[in-house]
């Protein structure tokens, strides 16, 4: 029996969007699975009665408090002790649920993730990634879009490892091929960060690295499953697709292709390199994006994600 | 008079592409106005024979040699002294034309930019930029967008001043605004490089500085007329925004919006903050995207942009 987190509590429009997300992922999360929603007990018990949902289907642990968007992270995870987030991470840390996602504040999830769960021994900075797709149909991992924002060289490197584990052990995919996000495809090309882990990458026999990819070729040609980048260049990606996905929707262009950007359908962000499987879901989740998150979660926590990472870094 | 210099061997389908698009300038570039043709002399008139067009509407340079795309830029500029990019520039810093462009070897045109013609007294690192289309129809400046790709946060200043002067005296705007390119919107928020440079912005008098921008809001709203950021990251929304505008036409979407993305509208790259006028047009260019090259090298030489801009740097 795998028990998949949820924080009830979080995002725009919880605890109604997250219980009903909730719901709408029973059907598909699997017989050995249970949702354990976090969050106020009378709340989320009313959106189950609204919705006809017999309470037994999850397991709940009330909480009394929330972090709010406004809060900053690390005083209101200390002083809001019995928030949904820093309960469910509590509860994460010790074992009590297999994996952790939320909504809500994305400054107090990665500071659970980095205090309460804590890096995997010898993973230097954990990443967040996000599944890009490409007009093949295949989508491409990129990692690091956001928690780390002034990445050595090194970190790059690991990154190429976290991603490729991941790319096997949760997509499927067999010797993922790795590439660096580059402004240029010769091995030359770069600034001094990405041209140094281009040589780190290339050293390490762990890594089926294929070089440079440019941002042209991001989604236009299945050149590479993973493709690592500093924080701050991945972030910049992530919303500037973001902002064209909207773009392209008000001028009326819709095909699979940009419906795929869409992030009610990618089902959130994996904190990647750290103790237990935490994903983040975008704070302006609708049901259906909650249901993806909690799916997403369910499948990382399945693939063994986190035994095979921290098994590739010890010493 | 002035004199626009035109490499007539640049690109991938000169010289016909580019004398094409010379002969599509001239209706447009103004009876003030000559454009000098830099190439194969031969080749040159042969075009112009075949398009009914008399070889006196230009002022043609016989140049024997071309820098090819595989030359290695700063040795090919030196070796090739008789090439129509090298003698171009040759008479760009004497004076004998007003403004350089070619589509021809980008890093050959860099290597002219700098040490033929040199940066402008005081400024630290020119900078190319790209005009990037709003869902208003009003075009923001980015800048860099690939020349100097570790950019410290004095020269993100510098190109906040540069990007300024460029929008009054190029694009008419008045006071622009001016932002960062940042992933996220408090004055907090970034990495080193970019925390900085937003200090150092907000501090400068001479620059109307509104804050931070994130990628999400490029193109959907006119929150800053230039927008700066390091080269790697402008080169990669560069480059990204090329690579979704070309998906999006194979899927068939297309608009006005997505055709301003179209590099063939866009009249090539000026370098900004060298001692006279440069444009770097496309290495696949048409004979239309040649033409829109030509007429913002008139528009940049008309605009007195780099008097302005040697004013403003002086001391």
């Amino acid at each position: 029996m795998i028990k998949i987190g949820v924080d009830a509590m979080g995002g725009d429009y919880a605890p109604e969007a997250t219980v009903k997300g909730a719901i709408l992922a029973l059907e598909k999360v699997g017989s050995d699975s249970r949702i354990v929603l976090f969050g106020d007990e009378r709340k989320i018990n009313s959106v189950l009665s609204s919705e006809g949902c017999p309470a037994d289907r999850f397991d709940i642990v009330a909480t009394t408090e929330v972090i709010e968007m406004g809060d900053h992270p690390a005083k209101a995870f200390q002083a809001k002790a019995d928030s949904s987030i820093t309960v469910g991470f509590g509860y994460l840390a010790k074992g009590a649920v297999d994996g952790f996602a939320s909504a809500g504040s994305t400054g107090a999830m990665m500071v659970g993730s980095m205090y309460a769960v804590k890096p995997i021994e010898g993973v230097i900075r954990p990443a967040i990634s996000s599944l890009i797709p490409t007009v093949t149909g295949h989508p491409a991992l990129l990692l690091d879009v956001g928690l780390n924002v002034d990445c050595k060289p090194e970190v790059l490197e690991q990154y190429g490892l976290i991603g490729s584990i991941y790319a096997e052990a949760v997509l499927g995919i067999e010797k993922p091929r790795v590439a660096v996000l580059n402004i240029g495809e010769e091995e030359t090309k770069g600034n001094v960060q990405t041209k140094a882990a281009y040589e780190l990458l290339k050293a390490d026999g762990r890594i089926n690295f294929v070089g440079n990819i440019e941002a042209s070729y991001l989604f236009s040609a299945k050149v590479a499953d993973v493709i690592v980048c500093d924080g701050f260049v991945g972030n910049t990606v992530l919303k500037m697709a973001e902002g064209l996905y909207r773009i392209n929707k008000a001028l009326g262009c819709s095909n699979a292709f940009w419906d795929a950007m869409n992030y009610e359908s990618v089902g959130g962000t994996p904190v990647l390199g750290v103790n237990a499987p935490v994903v983040i879901g975008h704070g302006c989740s609708s049901p259906e994006a909650i249901k993806s998150m909690i799916l997403s979660t369910g499948q990382v926590i399945r693939a063994g994600l986190t035994e095979k990472l921290q098994r590739a870094f010890k010493n």
